[in-house]
């Protein structure tokens, strides 16, 4: 039996999730008020560790996916990842009994809750990536060989797909397709997986960590203490700018929110400046023209007073923020890893070096 | 029990059915090879009459769908329509015993024969235009409300794709998205219906009706009577225009093959000129900017000697042709007929009008 989770918590997995989601993800508050109002309606989530999951038993993640732009605008129904559930049991033709994250970010941490609570369903604390990534095939089942397949899709308006591919990444080429045409959002469910497959391919401890940070920096805040410090604490973190935004630039192309943000330096980083590129997700960032981190390590920006994470759709001109980069899953780091979302995969000509490597003393 | 459709008889269909087809529906060449194959290698097919098919017994249609330019050159493999046609039958959980064509255009009056041939299954003889559409919306089928959702899709790389969608439009949107990503050409079956749908929404006699227009122009060939004239006898066609290939502008937008030709006049025509645009099939023809003749009537161009039908992507400079015009069926030709084809759909601001007010006597 895994323990229960109550409003509080989800608050806190929301805002630690947010700090994870490197800007991506979504906008953290819809999903918070989605999954509360869940649990208010059909009682508490059990939230499970993957021992606690039978080896043969069959779990599925559930998200949402699109750009995040459009869905603050689209408050989802609920009913939609019901069918995507749905879908993904009857292809299979085995009963579905566990739910799982596919990314730590803002929507998708507490999107799986919604659905859990509806169905009275445990949720495993573990997900695809430790951290969000922009394109479906991007999480640590596909570097063990697990199929995104069925993957499966629903609009708010009663529109589904069932999809079948003969790899991960041709399945976000044609999930990404049916997004858009669904309004550039839409439910999905995939990555089924048992628990035995979990036990080797997922990222573990996801969500307790994500829960971790966001009571770490409610704690900070009520403390008066510094919270930027706090999260890299919890997280490893390295603070790698200080500065204030100066310039944004964001655009919706082909169902993702791509751009960059040019930060100022302040304080010991005054003189010079940092420019962020993100497609969802923050990726790669340069300081005076030279790259001091890059995918798969987390680049997230906090507002520098309350450590609040700010997503890629949140950003604004004249925020004063603190750049944390934090170390990713090992599983990322391997040569498989490196190939899937390494910075040259998202067309950056670098190579990967560890943040403890740049940063470490 | 039905008759056995022979070489010859596939021969003649594939060439009627590129009449029918008004320039569209792909290269009728490959299909007719594709269907001689399979006869050959599985035994001949069965094609009945609406009525010989059971009220209860299910019938799917199966096609290729995307810009016939591509599939031109990618020659079908076979096994994508069983895949298509098997998740169909799958996702409905009842045995579906019948094939038919979607239309009559080049290669998908031929495809479900390669398909029937393969299973040993019945082609009723019918289809859901009496002739090309460009859209999957655009069958009578839509008309008397049966949904083509289950709409499954293969591609000859091992993907594929089940869709529900909550109309018939909306299907078209995903479809076309996803057959865009498989390579702008994929195998598709949809729009299953019982025996008693059939009777009441299909155009019936379609095969029939193409079969007998093939052997026509056969048989005048080689009587060395004229071939177009043979043509409107059997299909009531007019001769709209004589004229020679001046100009020929085409290009492939969003999975379609778009354009337009110019035909200078010849004959009793000279001095004058005739503009055809088409999206995959001729849609709308204006002599010296004066319109003549739109969808959902049929505008084929055929070769002035031989009667042959040039498909919107066999037309080249230069071509002497006879342009004729023939009466849409009488499904097309109703309110809710014209709103899903009729030439307003499709961006001209200009009002249908029978073929026979304008030429006959």
């Amino acid at each position: 039996m895994g323990r229960l989770l109550d409003v509080q918590n989800i608050e806190d997995i929301a805002l630690g999730a947010a700090v994870l989601g490197t800007g991506g993800g979504g906008d953290p508050y819809i999903g918070k008020l989605m999954a509360i109002e869940a649990i208010r309606q059909y009682g508490p989530v059990e939230l499970v560790t993957v021992d606690e999951v039978p080896e043969d038993a069959w779990s599925v993640a559930i998200a949402m996916m699109g750009a995040p732009t459009v869905m603050v605008e689209k408050m989802p129904g609920g009913e939609e990842c019901v069918q995507a559930y749905k879908s993904v049991q009857s292809y299979l033709g085995k009963p579905v009994n566990y739910i799982y994250s596919i990314e730590a970010g803002g929507i998708n941490s507490t999107i799986p809750i919604t659905l859990a609570a509806r169905l009275r369903l445990p949720l495993i604390d573990l997900d695809g990536m430790g951290r969000a990534f922009p394109e479906i095939q991007m999480v640590t089942h596909t570097l063990y060989g697990i199929t995104a397949t069925p993957f499966t899709m629903a609009d708010e308006k009663g529109n589904s797909a069932v999809l079948s591919t003969i790899d991960n990444r041709w399945m976000e080429t044609f999930a990404r397709g049916i997004a858009v045409n669904m309004g550039a959002t839409a439910h999905i469910a995939c990555y089924a997986a048992t628990g035995k497959q979990q036990r080797e391919a997922a990222v573990h401890g996801t969500m307790s960590l994500a829960e971790q940070i966001g009571r770490t920096i409610r704690e900070a805040r009520a403390a008066h203490v510094n919270v930027t410090q706090a999260i890299q604490d919890v997280t490893n973190g390295y603070l790698i700018f200080h500065g204030k935004l100066v310039d944004i630039q964001r655009r919706t192309v082909a169902g993702f929110a791509r751009g960059e943000a040019i930060l100022e330096g302040i304080g010991a980083d005054a003189g010079s400046n940092l420019k962020v590129q993100f497609q969802n997700e923050n990726l790669i960032a340069e300081r005076d023209g030279e790259v001091i981190a890059t995918v798969p390590d987390l680049i997230t920006m906090v507002e520098e007073e309350t450590g609040e994470p700010i997503t890629t759709e949140g950003l604004r001109y004249g925020f004063r923020v603190n750049v944390i980069c934090m170390p990713s899953h090992p599983h990322w780091r391997t040569e498989k890893g490196i190939k899937v979302v390494g910075p040259r995969y998202f067309g950056y000509e670098t190579d990967f070096v560890p943040v403890e490597q740049r940063f470490g003393k």
